[in-house]
């Protein structure tokens, strides 16, 4: 492949270049709503047997790229690879979602998690895809890898599966303050070792999800949350990061002045809302994963406001990743939509 | 009992009167956390018997009152019954929460449900439980009365229990925008006739609980919500209505903008926040209910913050309801906080 077929463009938009329309893709594109993902998936056991083999994962990492025509390929994986790693094995029930069968209680079970590099480089099998991806995507579009946030996989390994107020993990923080930071900085050294393999084995631009931050507030995102992430922001030097905090409306001022290439929005952060923050900062998103469900011309619309309202320094993206059910048309011409757009 | 010993606290606060200090009850005080709410609990087959026994039901309603010396009762019920009394009916699972063994998912299902005062009158047992609640309280505190909020019902509706996403209720307003107005419209002419008889019956407040409006944003909560509160501000016009939209901060300003005697505010909304927007609304909240595991002097600090942030035009109370783990000693201690302030 030639330099001039390689589209560059999210990593221009990172570098703060002027671009002539937003880089797009979704969260969660890799997987459920393709019919070539469903089809090797009904082949295999589970969800973690595709994560961890790496030339299937590269396969379905690379299909959004073939069927959709999205500006970048995510690698297909899972966020709590780390808490396994760190020597919490986890499981996947159909339907329900992870279970961990041993959970984090007190600081003995802190004490007893492994961390940083001699944890990260267990997960081999994503560094192997990585590579994979990369090798078969020639160069097309650029590579994502991620992780999940100090404090979203914190709240898993606390509560042992998802939950509606995520109230044992806050419980944590108020009753075992010093053991929570321990966690948290054990997660973090682990994170960067891990994003920083990544990095090395592939991806080009690197994103964090803090999936829960929502269920805390401004006292508590101050002091759990955000000296973490700007330790990853700042130690996370050979890529771009993006910080996607779902929920922290409340923190968003703090969360753009970590300085991160780029900050992901959740669907309910009006736009307008986040350019009032910063006219320069990247955002990243929001169009609602539910107006996927709408008329073709109602996607189109409300993409169409999304981008005038956002302007330069834009990744089109949805504000929560896609739902398993979305029309694939729908999601074609929401693709379309933005790559037709200029500025 | 003589008018001195009445506690009028909430009542002075909601018609802007200037009081000493902020009056406090906390959501979900009638209930799980009380240890004589649980030995009632436990003698009975489920929690929908209790809601249906008037005599039990103004019991649980009445022990908070005694037990932690909150300045109001909220009577013990659910927001479900609405939903049943218009024909749709629904189960409590033990853990798990409502069920709907039948759902709503077309317009037709929208037009056999019946509506307005000739649903709401079905629930006589909440009416009679008010009536024992106001003799047996003899005006010692305010009863509070309450309804879910047309949007919160409709997505129990459509989903049949709850959801991390509500995406299919979301997809129903964007795929069957005619049968979702419909729909609110009939849910909205029976919450205001159901609120109103719930002030002929005893009800001194009523509060109207948007539970599930953090899934949607701007948009959809204008087009689908907004209208619809409105009409139950304006309509309600013999005692004041208290509007608490979870989640919908991205709104704040057009919630303010309603008009209703009473704003509640998630324990995520930064009390400097909402008085930004308005120094003359009546706030209600927001303690972090997780707040309420910590320490006594933590608990106190934070008590004592947000009653600073706020000023006068305060109700205080959780951003929540209180979680049924929460140590009771630190919810005597949170109310006797706020009952020793002063401004």
């Amino acid at each position: 492949m030639n330099e001039a077929s390689k589209n560059h463009l999210l990593l221009k938009v990172l570098n703060n270049e002027s671009v002539e329309r937003p880089p797009v893709w979704l969260m969660r594109q890799a997987g459920r709503i393709l019919p070539q993902y469903r089809k090797i998936r009904s082949s295999l056991s589970g969800f973690i047997e595709l994560v961890q083999t790496p030339a299937l994962a590269a396969e379905v990492t690379i299909q959004p790229v073939d069927e959709l025509g999205v500006d970048a390929a995510i690698i297909f994986s899972d966020i709590l690879v780390i808490p396994e790693a760190m020597g919490l094995e986890y499981e996947l029930i159909e339907k329900k979602g992870p279970f961990f069968p041993t959970t984090i209680s007190s600081a003995s079970d802190v004490n007893a998690l492994s961390e940083g590099m001699a944890a990260a480089e267990k997960l081999h099998y994503v560094f192997e895809a990585l590579e994979i991806t990369k090798r078969e995507l020639d160069g097309r579009v650029p590579l994502i890898g991620f992780s999940g946030a100090p404090w979203t996989l914190m709240s898993y390994m606390i509560e042992g599966q998802g939950s509606k107020t995520f109230s044992k993990a806050k419980k944590f923080l108020y009753q075992e303050e010093k053991a929570a930071h321990e966690l948290l900085r054990k997660l973090t050294t682990t994170i960067i070792a891990y994003l920083k393999l990544k990095i090395k084995h592939g991806a080009d631009v690197v994103q964090v999800f803090d999936s829960w931050a929502g269920v805390l507030d401004k006292q508590l995102y101050a002091k759990f949350c955000l000296p973490y992430l700007k330790q990853i922001v700042d130690e996370i030097d050979t890529a771009p990061v993006i910080i996607f905090c779902r929920g922290a409306w409340y923190s968003m001022q703090e969360i753009i002045d970590l300085g991160s290439a780029g900050v992901g929005l959740d669907w309910n952060t009006p736009p307008v809302t986040a350019r009032t923050l910063s006219q320069s900062t990247v955002f990243q998103g929001n169009m609602d994963p539910c107006q996927l469900y709408g008329r073709p011309d109602e996607i189109e619309t409300r993409a169409n406001t999304i981008m005038k309202e956002m302007g330069q320094h834009h990744i089109m993206n949805l504000g929560h990743g896609v739902y398993p059910d979305t029309p694939l048309e729908n999601v074609k011409h929401f693709v379309n939509t933005v790559k037709a757009h200029s500025y």
